[in-house]
């Protein structure tokens, strides 16, 4: 019986049965859809409040526009293109009207710059507090979807922009990574890639359980944030950079050649591409100078009690 | 600002920027999406707790079917076939691997009965009650999709099966009117379609408003269920047929010949089609005898206080 959601995806999965539109199913960051001459990624993330957000203190702009910047990480991590999306929102008795305004803006402010159309919703009024689900549909792009489960024994571990500590903010205003995705996908080969909401050991351990590969991180290569480097928490930086979740930057593997022409080049104009680990046989692992120790994702899961 | 379900979205409908892949927008059972070679229906539909359904009443089984079964019914609506859904599910802190496995289960009896695939889903623990978030993508089929724009004057109005008091049970229990669509599709030319989820009157109201026609409902045509006949409550049996909402029957416009036609032939295997109305210049009407008197949609309707 499943007990938390990385169990609960892997029972659903087991239980799911074959259809001849299911390219690829539960346990990406999309679901991709076949049938007759159509292709598309599909998937949805909700947020709830008091467990994604807490609407007082982030405002109904920046929920609603949380709400569909994830959505967009998602395709952005298949590197797909978004096409359209729907939003199911439950609205509490107390709602008013700058409430509804204030989300749907946010989410349009974020649609709109990825050129993404809301195209249908439900909006229910209830007794409960405000829950946003948004479900989204992404064009397949050039040499098609990237999966998590291609990365090879020796590809290098990459990653864009500095990690750890978004629960200062970032959580709430990143900038889903659609455009430098389609950047990489055009240029080069990725062997893999995801978008860390997790953490990074965690979406890490994603990679390499689908892929059939283990890896290690060089601690001192992980970019970190100014939130990381100086928070004022027990946590170490790097333990930041490690295990926060959201950060919503991409995770990706590449060849050696890949990677090195990669690092060199730097073809994302305002985003650093960072070289943080290789693939290995098995196991996580994170180097610190001379020692290789285990690595335990610890990023945040969704529980049943 | 908005203050009701249909205010809302027609107030996010004036603010919705005109996108090429949009065909159809917010307003119908789904939206119709174009992007490259790809075209696809689009649309969500949420449950809450304590607003749809009582879970302690109802059980997770029917929940979860309900929560997939009204998602197939707007694409049925749209004369279109499921291919595949994603479900966000807010799980309350108490729940238990009863309640998750009774939810799927349900959701995936039904979708396989129509052979949609589930590729996704979000699982979170909160606070809060039970909500299910279903999105579902369909293909249009054959002659495209049917709207609800499209009915003209003289048209009759038609029903599947008989209608009223679905909260005794039917609103958890009915079967998605996807096969009596096809065939209706296939066979005629229908001028307008939609599935009965807000009760006759105020979902004929749509297909008016949208069709910039009016029409007349005749009160001694309208299929009625036992539980409408039965009924104990203040209501008459053809106020529960007009007004209940959730019959998930289609309710759709015919031009008089086809109607003829299909009145007589009732191509559809155990379903019965009844004309219930036409379609008049102006106006909601319920025809009694002989007296013609103002109908006034009353279907269930998400406000905001």
């Amino acid at each position: 019986m499943p007990t938390g959601e990385f169990e609960l995806i892997r029972w659903i999965r087991d239980r799911t049965e074959e259809r001849p539109q299911v390219e690829i199913g539960p346990g990406d960051d999309t679901a991709v859809v076949r049938w007759n001459s159509n292709r598309c990624l599909f998937t949805t993330d909700s947020l709830l409040e008091g467990t994604c957000f807490l609407l007082a203190e982030a405002g109904p702009h920046r929920v609603g526009r949380k709400a569909m910047a994830v959505n967009l990480s998602d395709i952005a991590a298949m590197a797909g293109k978004p096409v359209a999306a729907v939003v199911s929102v439950c609205l509490p008795k107390e709602a008013n009207s700058d409430l509804v305004q204030g989300l749907y803006e946010g989410m349009r402010e974020v649609a709109d710059e990825f050129e993404t159309a809301i195209v249908g919703g439900d909006t229910s009024v209830w007794g409960g507090e405000l829950v946003i689900s948004v479900a989204m549909i992404g064009q397949v792009t050039g040499k098609g979807p990237v999966l998590r489960s291609g990365a090879r024994l020796g590809d290098w571990v990459c990653v864009t922009g500095p990690l750890g500590g978004s629960i200062q903010g970032k959580h709430l205003d990143f900038s889903p990574r659609v455009h430098e995705a389609q950047t990489l996908h055009t240029r080069v080969d990725l062997t893999a890639m995801i978008d860390i909401s997790d953490g990074l050991a965690s979406d890490l351990n994603h990679i390499c359980e689908e892929s059939g590969c283990g890896a290690v991180l060089f601690s001192q290569d992980i970019p970190l944030t100014n939130e990381s480097l100086y928070s004022p928490g027990p946590l170490s930086p790097v333990e930041h950079g490690l295990h926060d979740g959201e950060d919503l930057e991409l995770l990706f593997t590449v060849s050696p050649e890949v990677g090195r022409d990669l690092i060199r080049t730097q073809p994302i104009q305002g985003v650093t591409i960072s070289r943080i680990g290789e693939c290995v046989d098995r196991g996580l692992w994170l180097q610190e100078e001379k020692s290789r120790i285990p690595l335990t994702p610890k990023g945040y899961v969704h529980t049943l009690d």
